[in-house]
């Protein structure tokens, strides 16, 4: 009998799991608090009905298991906690999937183990860190970020252990045995909405850099000080915003996959209406699938933002990169598992990027990995009118399910 | 013989009133604080050593006089008042130069009475208003300004009273005596020093509009709204601001007389690098000569804002005038006596325009009124490094004696 994906039990496991919320700001259970070890502990039942074996470990990562210790494994799953005030999907959407598939797969033997993880920590908790979990899994989970403290003066060891890790031996939660990981998410944005798509199959997860530009000029008298005389630092913060912006539409559409690039803080001293912008301070994002077109693009704004404060007669002393990830590819083979078990339940799939950050982009550091993306109603995200669909995200379910037991049929494992 | 200025005293004046300050914020005597009224007692002794008579109107301005009641007068003065942390010129040079060319005209019969006037509260204090003792003498000071309430409760009336005003009787503050009224002032600019030209002769005091503008779009995520689906509110406004730049030096340099506007304001909402600006408030200030200049380019960036929003598929619901005053010509006559005054002292002066509020703006609407600016170092005013040259304030003074001589000295008086 073929496997099968069960869309109203899928669906009644993410709504069971959301309504585990702070009862004054839902939707929100943010890791390391009293609600988010009432989630996983509910988690924690589930794996056991399903038959999976519990652990947690050293990193904080809970897991339903089935196989051997040291067996290759299969690895598929999300995250459980949220932002304040987020969504019932990100996140919880992908470890119910993954739970749903490995229900599927009860009794089914298999070459290889099957595990369900909930990854500590993907959301920036208190501590500002996020994918904690995932991160060290990939041994990338240094002493430093664990020295992180939160608001009350904790540390982000401390507040491991409290989930029952062993922030001690974190190098044990450092995986080797991963033979490839799946994870469904929401899409946290409209194209596949726009474009009347079922599944995203994630091409990449994009790297992201952001800039600090700052621009000095003299905050002068706006009625006593001359056009000619100016030394207006909104002005070429205006047309580097403007630059920005057209840029990053040439990019786009240039082909070479996703390109966003975005003035999100604009910040303007001393701000008075009858004062001429004697400073500006903005931060300009850019997110791309390649490190190359993020550095060109890095190139060119520092020429055309030097230009604009000379052209205006202002300095640019602050042209700095604040942070820098890289993109991250994801396993090709696995996207095509994932498209072609898609097509073979008639669900439309497209090619597209993760303009979010995943901890895919962790785990593709040391397995195959893959992400399948549900369509997010008009886009919402992080916020408490994020919706997907019932039958998209069983659909989703069903191309990890399909892929699965694509790769496990498969005579020779992958190295 | 001839009256003369003494450079010297005149210079004492202005630095024995500047003297007089908060210690601990120098140069601070704000409107109805001890400080100002310390001040005050200095400037009444001044009066009485110049052989003039001390007057408080209804209105509270502070009045040096020769001559009898009712007498066709010429006033000459401006105001003693600063803002928190300002200069020691700013409104003193004025009185300390009136007082001087007082002190220069003494024993000299004259054919009209001479007033050397302290102009109540020019600067904005704590009731937030400009020009209170200019406005009344106008007859522009209206019940509901009299009704504004400072930070402890206190009326502005009251605080009239405090200075020994009656505020009951404010239309007895109104004049329609005035035969001619000159104020000397520092410029708050550049131009004088860019040009190395001692005086400026004020052609007009700009009218100042302030328009409010928001754009509003979409706060997406700023990695997973591509280029082409994002409703981005500072991209348009961005484009508003350097077309307000560019569209301002345009009119500049048309040759219609001063002409500046500027975007001192902007604010970003929600301010966040990750995030699409969803909404973006911003204010755009034009100050020009003529009304129709600020119409003209009002209803250019009617359209141009509007353009910009539709562009970018935002929309920008609010476009809304916070404030709008009328310019205000200074009297050509006037202006030729000042400018012959000076040319005979061998000074050298130019045209220009006032772009800040001055008290002669209301002046001029009950009496022929004109201006006469002397340098700003750096064009630095309303801070501690504001500085004027002693000999630039007496050549200024000079000017005003002349052009009061000249007036004086006519067959047939002004009607």
């Amino acid at each position: 009998m073929r496997p099968e994906i069960d869309a109203d039990r899928l669906w009644a496991d993410i709504m069971a799991l959301a309504a585990i919320t702070d009862p004054d700001q839902p939707w929100t259970r943010r890791s390391f608090t009293p609600r988010f070890r009432e989630g996983r502990a509910w988690l924690a039942a589930r794996f056991i009905d399903a038959g999976l074996d519990v652990r947690l470990d050293a990193a904080g990562n809970l897991s339903g298991r089935r196989g051997p210790a040291g067996a290759r494994t299969v690895l598929i799953g999300s995250h459980t906690d949220t932002v304040p005030g987020g969504g019932r999907f990100d996140g919880i959407a992908g470890v119910a999937a993954a739970l749903e598939v490995a229900r599927a797969l009860a009794g089914r033997p298999l070459n290889h183990a099957l595990e369900v993880v909930d990854y500590l920590a993907e959301e920036p908790s208190v501590f500002g860190l996020s994918c904690v979990g995932s991160r060290a899994m990939a041994g990338k989970l240094d002493d430093a970020m664990l020295a992180f403290t939160g608001p009350d003066g904790g540390t982000l060891a401390q507040a491991i252990r409290g989930v029952g890790g062993d922030p001690e031996h974190i190098a044990a939660a450092r995986r080797s045995d991963i033979a490839l990981a799946l994870e469904l998410h929401i899409e946290q944005g409209r194209v596949l909405e726009s474009a009347g798509v079922t599944l995203g199959i994630v091409s990449a997860i994009v790297g992201i850099a952001r800039v600090e530009i700052r621009f000095e000029g003299a905050a002068d008298h706006a009625g006593t000080t001359p056009m000619d005389l100016r030394r207006d630092a909104m002005v070429p913060a205006a047309e580097t915003i403007a630059a920005v912006s057209a840029l990053a539409q040439e990019y786009a559409m240039a082909g070479h996959g996703h390109f966003v690039a975005t003035t999100g803080v604009v910040e303007v001293t001393p701000n008075a209406a009858n004062v001429v912008p004697g400073m500006v301070r903005m931060i300009v994002e850019v997110r791309a699938e390649t490190a190359a077109r993020i550095e060109d693009f890095l190139i060119r704004l520092a020429a055309l933002s030097r230009d604009a404060a000379a052209r205006h007669r202002v300095t640019r002393p602050v042209f700095r990169t604040l942070s820098r990830t890289d993109p991250v590819a994801c396993d090709a083979d696995l996207r095509a598992l994932l498209r072609d078990a898609a097509l073979l339940r008639g669900t439309s799939t497209m090619d597209m990027a993760s303009g979010a950050g995943h901890d895919t982009a962790f785990i593709a550091a040391i397995a195959p990995a893959a992400m399948v993306f549900v369509p997010s109603k008009d886009g919402r995200s992080h916020a408490p009118e994020e919706w997907s669909d019932r039958a998209d995200i069983a659909a989703g379910a069903e191309a990890m399910l399909g892929a699965i037991l694509a790769f496990d049929a498969r005579p020779i494992h992958r190295k």
